[in-house]
């Protein structure tokens, strides 16, 4: 299993000017239970669909089975973005080989290669579209609501290119989305492209164990049970557990001290590898769309929100490190470690009688790497500065899967914590109804009056 | 020429609760003149190489001799990190297409393709070992300093590889550090490898115009001669002027301003092209580096420090977007938006009849940009969020050139604001010493008793 060591949270490690007490988690037990509850009370109103996705393992057959069925795809290519993109890309990185795309077929075997058009650029479509080829291209167009206008822009432009690039477009295009509502469902059943569901109670930001993740993954060669199996038995685990045996509601409880008690409302997550650097930018979305929200559930103005930072080791000690030491004490810190690399390197001899050189010969990268996180985590404590590590035993499946439910968990509680709905996003709709107005979009003229009043300038502002 | 423009900083559109007024500014003036001062004092002293990069041409010229003299060359490597690497990877995202890599030869031309041993990770190496073609390889080897053990390790490991891979690896190898100094220089005259100077007074996060970033910029077909007069006309417009006529002292004082008296400390870079994501990643080491300090320059514990947020336009209206409108007032906000992308893509005809999406059939991608990039600027103001705009003409190498220098430029005056060192990093010495006692290097042992007494945990607290 996945492991939270919070040592140096602990005020007996990092003095108490900076660090949390046992007595202060003793202090929130009775939040801690009320959040307990409040997860009971919505998972049995069947509001919680991310705690079933790990227990639906069904629906990999269905991919499987599709999958069967398009021999011809050497690549996918993935249409969406927010929680419909950043899982995805986690996933690719972590779990499939961080090169993939570039491997020589005789080391890609079957995996398919996978390209993101995640965003709205005509330059890196451009690029994208040089290095593709469409022919053996599966697309998956993935938006929950079917109405992301930067999907279905990109969506547009690519469906054009398929229909002139291939015999049956139809066969190319798979679609990840509402069970019943929403256009793209629409369109899907009229044009007979096979479609996966995103379960109605699921959002995006917590769907990467729905379709959203699981058809990408299987076409890349992840093993879609092992990520199941591991989400699963952190729900099994930690699921209904009082804080102290329950650990992403005992790190929620942690990060929601350090903001209340300790002024602390920036969030570091840095893993020690690359291939979970993207896992940090999923994780980015999770806790700040979940937790940054002006009104409680009972409609007070609260105005909270901690900032997720993603940071990667080793490079970051080259970056922020020297911030993170000395500056402000604003920042919490939870390094996500790895215990085995599933491979090693030695360093040969190196330049012998060249002291600044010679010592690295016969030592490994892996332990390198170990060192230098734990002499981070040292350093770092004894600034005073708090942080924990999230372990992962190896970089497989399993502990992935451990790794996202743990994270959902985490930010389900702690938006009980906080008393606010960690499910909604009710601040992003204006910048939408403006964009829809720009766009000449029937039903959306107000929207341009109106953006023509707001958005005016001053030309002396502008040196 | 870029511009700047700070509209929504401005009291008089965002309310004077979380606006800077006219008066804020003309009541910093004489800590902006005392900017200005201590810049023109160092400077004349010699110590501030990062201005006189631009002026400095002539290694250009160097640089292109010695491509002349390896035409076997089709891919670079670069070993390096943080100011190291992070400047020649932006050069690569934001001037060289951005999937180089995958381009079909055609398309590459003679440019290189190029990649980045930047971290201390056996899986990333072997993954990279694994799509490498190391007999058309040159390997780029930079650190100042020439002591920097993840660069040195990696070197260790490629240096054996390319022994076994290549006739004379003596050829495959150039290095880029001290001119004078250290290891990395003095292994290099002995070895008989090329060599590229970083100037003794350019600190690595402001060495990117130096060969640190020219060298690859130039196999990579980036015209660095426009970089160059990006840069140099930048200082040629802003150095020395006032406040109110030195944008990038402008900027860091609306930057000071927002900490000193709003509280808001967390500084976001968010362009609206991928191509500029890892430009904020650089920032990010500048920003932070150079501001994170603990005491001031007569030594006054003052633990300032502003923390940088790389964040990615239009993907992450869909990820934070919602934390900063409605999370804490603890923001600033800058947008990179482009005026030109070089290039568009219509939308085609797009399900005609369906209201939902046929409004796109007609709309280009780059206007679907600049609609998104806007409503997002008037949501933030209407919120009260401060946000500004750097605007570049095109992403070309000038433009880019002229954002580095402002960048650096605006660091600078923002450190003597608060009247710190902005060039050192005296912090982060100590991990380092850890590592080197834990990889048993001579002289070190102290630190290796110092590690195991400090780096103490209890069972309990991991669960």
């Amino acid at each position: 299993m996945i492991q939270f060591d919070f040592n140096y949270f602990m005020d007996e490690f990092i003095g108490s000017e900076h660090g949390i007490a046992k007595k202060d988690i003793d202090e929130l037990a009775p939040q801690c239970d009320a959040a307990l509850k409040r997860m009971d009370d919505e998972k049995a109103k069947g509001l919680l669909g991310f705690l079933e996705l790990p227990f639906a393992g069904s629906i990999v057959e269905d991919i499987r089975a599709f999958k069967a069925t398009v021999p011809w795809c050497d690549t996918v290519a993935l249409i969406g973005i927010g929680g419909s993109a950043l899982g995805p890309q986690a996933l690719k990185n972590a779990l499939a080989d961080i090169y993939l795309n570039e491997l020589p077929d005789t080391d890609r075997g079957t995996r398919c290669r996978a390209y993101f058009f995640d965003n709205v650029d005509p330059g890196e479509m451009q690029s994208l579209l040089k290095i593709m080829h469409i022919p053996s291209t599966l697309f998956l167009v993935i938006s929950k609501s079917g109405g992301t206008t930067e999907t279905n822009a990109n969506f547009a432009i690519l469906l054009d290119a398929i229909k002139k690039h291939t015999k049956d477009y139809k066969k190319h295009i798979v679609t990840v989305t509402d069970p019943d509502k929403g256009i793209l469902r629409q369109i899907a059943k009229e044009e007979g492209f096979v479609s996966f569901p995103v379960p109605a109670n699921v959002g995006g930001r917590f769907s990467v164990l729905s379709a959203v993740g699981l058809v990408i993954a299987e076409f890349l060669g992840i093993n879609t049970y092992g990520l199941l199996k591991g989400a699963s038995s952190v729900v099994q685990r930690y699921y209904g557990n009082n804080v102290w045996e329950n650990a992403p509601l005992l790190n929620a409880a942690f990060h929601y001290l350090f903001d209340i008690k300790k002024n602390k409302r920036i969030n570091v997550l840095m893993p020690y590898t690359r291939k979970l650097y993207l896992f940090a930018d999923w994780y980015r979305q999770l806790w700040a769309e979940s937790l940054g929200k002006r009104f409680d559930i009972q409609g007070k103005e609260v105005m909270v929100g901690l900032t997720p930072v993603a940071a990667l080791g080793t490079i970051d000690q080259h970056s922020q490190l020297q911030l993170y030491l000395e500056g402000p004490h604003d920042k919490v810190i939870t390094f996500l470690k790895l215990k085995g690399f599933g491979t090693d390197i030695q360093m040969p001899q190196f330049y012998k009688g060249k002291q600044e050189l010679e010592y690295l010969g016969g030592k490994s990268l892996r332990k390198l790497n170990e060192f230098e996180e734990q002499a981070t985590e040292l350093v770092l404590k004894e600034a005073g500065r708090p942080n924990a590590s999230i372990i992962l035993p190896e970089l497989d499946e399993e502990a992935v899967g451990q790794l996202i439910m743990f994270l959902e968990m985490q930010t389900a509680y702690a938006g009980y914590l906080y008393n606010i709905n960690p499910y909604d996003q009710p601040a992003v709709e204006q910048g939408k109804r403006f964009t829809f107005g720009l766009l000449e979009r029937p039903g959306y003229e107000d929207y341009k009056e109106k953006f023509v009043k707001g958005y005016v300038k001053k030309d002396s502002y502008i040196l």
